[in-house]
This record gives structure tokens, sequence and C-alpha cells, in this order.
């Protein structure tokens, strides 16, 4: 069992990540202060709840929470003003009041989600994540939470710290093996914007990572967190440092959304974005190693690192124009100068991003 | 010109209530920072645009801001979600950006619903309140945004605190009788917590107020802003003091439900809610002057005191039930004690509330 705490004065939070947390959850809930009083609401997917939502309901109510359940559809089509609206609608009913809360048990759209609830019911009660992907080693540490709109990504959201992260490394061992390699990317990540050492690492350990080797993985997820938690304690509602979170994401984010959601996955855009962010860094004087570790890890996690010829570049520009990142007309954008090393270019312009999209559809497959 | 502020720390934030304010936005706005280079998003309802949007928005463009604006039906149905989400719809196609800002032109409505938009738009914009009601003076000061599900009001919000009240009077020239009415009820219940000498001073003027004496009307919307200022200061997420800015809205709220969020409007039901809350606090051993002054008071600024007869009792237990004052499963009741005082009693017997509410629909008319 590894922990961590995120240090945000009176709301900081423990994240716990170890093998059988789904069966201890009742015991940790009590241990921070959840009372067994106001009901649970226990948002999760059809596919995540098929497995282990009836695993966690027994736990916590052989224990004497009360609990109710909403199963979204899987899938990023569940981040909807739609289907935030349905969970609020039932917390109505089930009398979730200020002292209840509601707990995400999924990946990152669950997450989102169910946050995104946690914080507009009654203008917000608790949130715990119980993530269950890799992917959501990222998202569920740091409090932002959102919906979609058809025009743009999470531009619908709060800042909403979690009470608690519980991180069941067993409810990893059921993913395919795509969804493996698409949470993969925030790992290397949080890797090549502050640990080149930790880069190496993957570099040597990509292998066991795919393969979900229990003590690789722990120790990933352990890391992954600690460098958010670290940059997120620093600047909660990034207004600054957080930035570097969205290395790969500028791109990636309009690729996702380009593709309508479905054909990228989170991680397959950003790998491909965080490939461009690091041909941007050499044009800009980075050494060339950036560009190809990037590269060559990246495709050892089973990402890929060119974009599919069919993507309309005008199409991704103009996604671009719609996305958070903007700021008084000028495009902010994460560049890498070293490997572990970010820089936040708030004045770069859409001209060279432009020119590095139409390469990313060239580029060689690496290995 | 009366200048008030907000003591939030880093979040504090300035009241300015006089006449002209309208034309001297732009002013305003750019001595608090508001830049040029965003664009801003006005909202504001159909009577309110009708008479003051063309003012506002051409004394901001002559000034060099870039405006956008948004005209909602007026009245509490436009604190949907769906009208929420048209919000954001137009500042996504306006392109507002994380420096931009939403301008509430309106009464409680439109700032709750512009507010709960700011809040939420790229997870938090800045937000400006400029009140044409005089409900207003109260929901425009203290950051609490939200709008309205089917089954209970407000539950979908934020606390997002404005950058800047604006509060032109001239503007409330044009409001009907029973809007000026409704609004004084607010302005009652501040005095009713926080000071006998001010309910003291209602009693001698509700004329004045009523007929919208500028002198008057300005010393009262300073006051009522005043205490509600300074409860919030003490008390943002109404852990704890903050409920006692409630009074009244406990029953209030399942009466505006229970009528449709039409028959009655907000001032008129607080006020019965009062008048109700003042009946508890006899039982509970406050000198019977509290409820002979409070129903007096409110009947002078021309509000209801008692009950229509076709409200059903049991309808309005159900509201109240869905309320966010529910605390597992008790009610939390504001009593008053004295003029000027009040407690918070997290244990009211539902049935002592449901007993006052009949005797609400007995109960004779003041004056």
């Amino acid at each position: 069992m590894r922990e961590l705490t995120v240090q945000l004065g009176e709301r900081s939070y423990p994240i716990y990540i170890g093998e059988g947390l789904l069966d201890q959850a009742a015991f940790y809930f009590d241990k921070h202060g959840i009372g067994k009083q106001s009901p649970l609401l226990i948002v999760t997917d059809e596919q995540v709840g098929r497995l282990y939502l009836d695993k966690l309901e027994s736990g916590l109510r052989a224990a004497g929470y009360r609990t109710v359940s909403a199963v979204v559809p899987a899938g990023e089509q569940a981040k909807s003003l739609l289907q935030f609206e349905e969970l609020i609608t039932i917390a109505l009913k089930a009398g979730l009041d200020r002292k209840s809360a509601i707990i995400a048990l999924g990946g990152g759209v669950v997450g989102d989600l169910a946050g995104y609830a946690a914080a507009a019911y009654m203008r917000g009660i608790r949130f715990i994540q119980m993530p269950t992907t890799i992917l959501a080693h990222d998202s569920s540490v740091g409090g932002k939470v959102a919906v979609n709109h058809p025009l743009a990504k999470n531009i619908i959201g709060a800042f909403h710290q979690p009470a608690m992260v519980l991180y069941d490394l067993e409810t990893l061992r059921t993913l395919p093996p795509r969804e493996v390699s698409s949470g993969l990317a925030e790992v290397v990540k949080h890797g090549l914007i502050r640990s080149a050492e930790f880069v190496a690492w993957i570099d040597e350990n990509a292998d066991k990572l795919r393969a979900l080797d229990p003590e690789a993985l722990g120790y990933a997820l352990y890391f992954g967190c600690r460098v958010k938690a670290e940059i997120v304690s620093q600047d909660e509602r990034e207004n600054d440092l957080r930035a570097i979170l969205n290395l790969g994401h500028t791109i990636g984010h309009a690729l996702e959304a380009v593709g309508g959601y479905g054909e990228l996955l989170h991680g397959e855009a950003i790998a491909i974005g965080m490939v461009g962010a690091a041909r941007i860094g050499v044009e800009l004087g980075a050494p060339r190693e950036v560009y190809e570790v990037t590269k060559r890890v990246l495709a050892k996690c089973g990402l890929p690192v060119r974009l599919p010829a069919h993507f309309d570049t005008d199409a991704i520009m103009d996604a671009m124009r719609h996305d958070k990142k903007f700021k008084e007309g000028r495009m902010v954008f994460i560049v890498p100068t070293a490997i572990g090393d970010v820089v936040i270019d708030k004045n770069m312009s859409a001209e060279r991003v432009r020119r590095i999209v139409e390469q990313l559809k060239e580029e060689e497959q690496a290995q």
C-alpha cells in the first residue's frame, strides 16, 4: 500500500494506492469522516459497474452505509449536461444532503461527471474518487471536474477537490490493452514535465507496465500522482504553473474533438500531441533527444506517434480556438526544453502549430 | 454615492450604490481591472433589457469594450439548466476566454443564472452584478449562484463571488409596486436578524421606501448590503452563521415551489415565512412583539402576512424535505428570539412547522 497527501491547506486529501481497496472502502470512508447518516451516491459506468459495483455496494452496506447508484453509459458521451442533470435528479430523489458524498467508481469520464455533480449539488458536497483506469491517476488528482459542451470539451466545470482518492490496483487487471496504453500516456507526461530519471525508468519498464505488473504499476502510479499532487499544491486553480500539466493537450484535445471523442482515446490523442510539442521544442532549441526519447517511450507504451492522414488540419486548428488555453486571442502552449522540463509559452504562433500538425501526419513510426 | 467592501481576503469586492452607475460602468470596470482585450457577456431579461441594455452596451463600447448580450425570458423559469447551457453556447461562440467577465444586468434570477454560468464557464471566470431590483440587494452580495431543478430550487449551483457590484438606483424607478414590496422583504429580513434600530427605521419609513424615495432607498439598500456583507465575510460557505440569512426561507422556498415559482414572488413567500418563523419564536419564548412587529412592518411594506388557503400543507412539507437546509434528516430552522436577533435551531420538529403552516392560513391581516 502506498499513500500520499495532496497538500492544499484545509482542502488537503489523501491518496491510497494498493490492492484490495474496493473491499476496504468503508474503513477508509469512516477513517476520513464520511458519516453513515446521510446517503451516498455511487456513480459508475456500464462496464465498470458490471464488474465492481456490487462489491463496493455490499461492502459499504455491510458497514452500515446507505447507498444509491447511478450507472451511466461507458465513454466520453456520458460527460454531458443531460447526464449531469440525471445525476442531480437521482441525488435529490435519494435524499442526499450536505453531509452526503458522491463516489466516482470508474475512469476519468465518471470522475469528471460525478465530480461536477458533487461540485454543483447544493453548491458542493463531498466527492470521493475510486479510479479504475490508469488514465484516471491523472484526472482523479487535482480537483478539475467538468462536462463537455457540443462545441468544446470540459468547458462547463469547477475546481472541486475530492475528499479522498482510493486507487485499487486490482480493478486495473480487466483493462483492455488499448486502455492500458492510453493511460500510460499521462504517466509518461508526468515524467516528461518533471523527471528525466522517471522517463528513463519507463523506457526500461514499459513492457512490465503494459503487462500490468503490480509492483511496476504501483510505483508508476504513485510517482505520477506525486508529480501531479506537487504541481496542484503549488497552483490549485491553474493561474500559472499548473498549465504545464497540459503538455500535449492543446493539440490532443483538438484531435479528440475532431475525431468526435471516439476515434482516438484521450491518451492516444495526447501522445500525438506530445510528439508535436517535442518537435516544437526541438525547433525552438531543445536537444534533439527530447523528440527522440518522447517518441520512443510513447511507442514502447503502445501509443500512436503520428496523426492519421484523414484528420483535417483546418478542423483541428478551429477546435483549438475553442480551447480554454486561449487567453486574449493568443495560444498558450507547453514546450519541452529537456526531458523532464518544460516551459509555458504564452505567445505561440498558430502558424507554427499548424505546420507541426501537418508534419505529424508524415511522422515515421518509431521503433 | 455609497460604497462598501465585502471582506473575503483575495476574493474581497466593492459594492457601489448610487444614481447614474449604468452610464459609468466602463469607468468602474477599468478601475477594477476588467481588461478590454477579452469580450464581455451581458446577461439580462426581456423587461430589463428593453429599458437598459442599449445604454449599458453603448457606454461600454464607447470606452473600447467588446460586448455580446444574451436576453433571457423574465421570471424564475429562466433559472433552468437549459438556459444555462444556452449562455455557455453564446459565451463559446463569442470567444469569451479566462480574462472575460459575465455581467448580470437584472434582478436575482438574472444574477443567479449569469453567476452560475460565470462559475462554470472554463471552471470559473469573473462576474459582475448590476442589480436592477430591490430584491437583488440581497442576492447580488455573497456569491451564491444557482439554477433550479424541477424538483428543487437553487439545487444546482456554486459559491462564486462577484468581482464587483454596481447598484444603479435609477434602474429601480421602473419597478412595479408589487416588485418593490417583494424586494423590501429582504430589507426587512436584514433588520430582523441584526438590528432592532433598523427595523424601527423601516417601520417609520415604509411609505418612503414604497414610493422609492432615493435617499431612504439608498440608505436601506446600503444597510441591507452591509448586514449581508458582514455575515458573508464571517462565513462565506454557509458552514454555520450564514444560515441566519435564511430567516423565513425554509417555509418561503417551499411556498414558491408549491406555487409553481409564479404565484408568489420570492419576497412575498419569505414574508409569509418570516411571519411563520416569528410565530415559532414566540411559541419558544420570544416576546410577543417579535411576532407583532414582524407582521406589522411586513404589512406596511405591502407584503402578504398570511398564506392563501388553497396551498396544500402536505405539498409544502414535502417541498421542505428537498430543501438544502435539511442535514442528516433534521430540519434546520432560523428562529427569532428578539427583534434584531435570531438563533439557528438545528433540531426543529417538522410537526411544529406543519402546525405553523396551517395557522398561517388563518392569520388575520395586520393593519
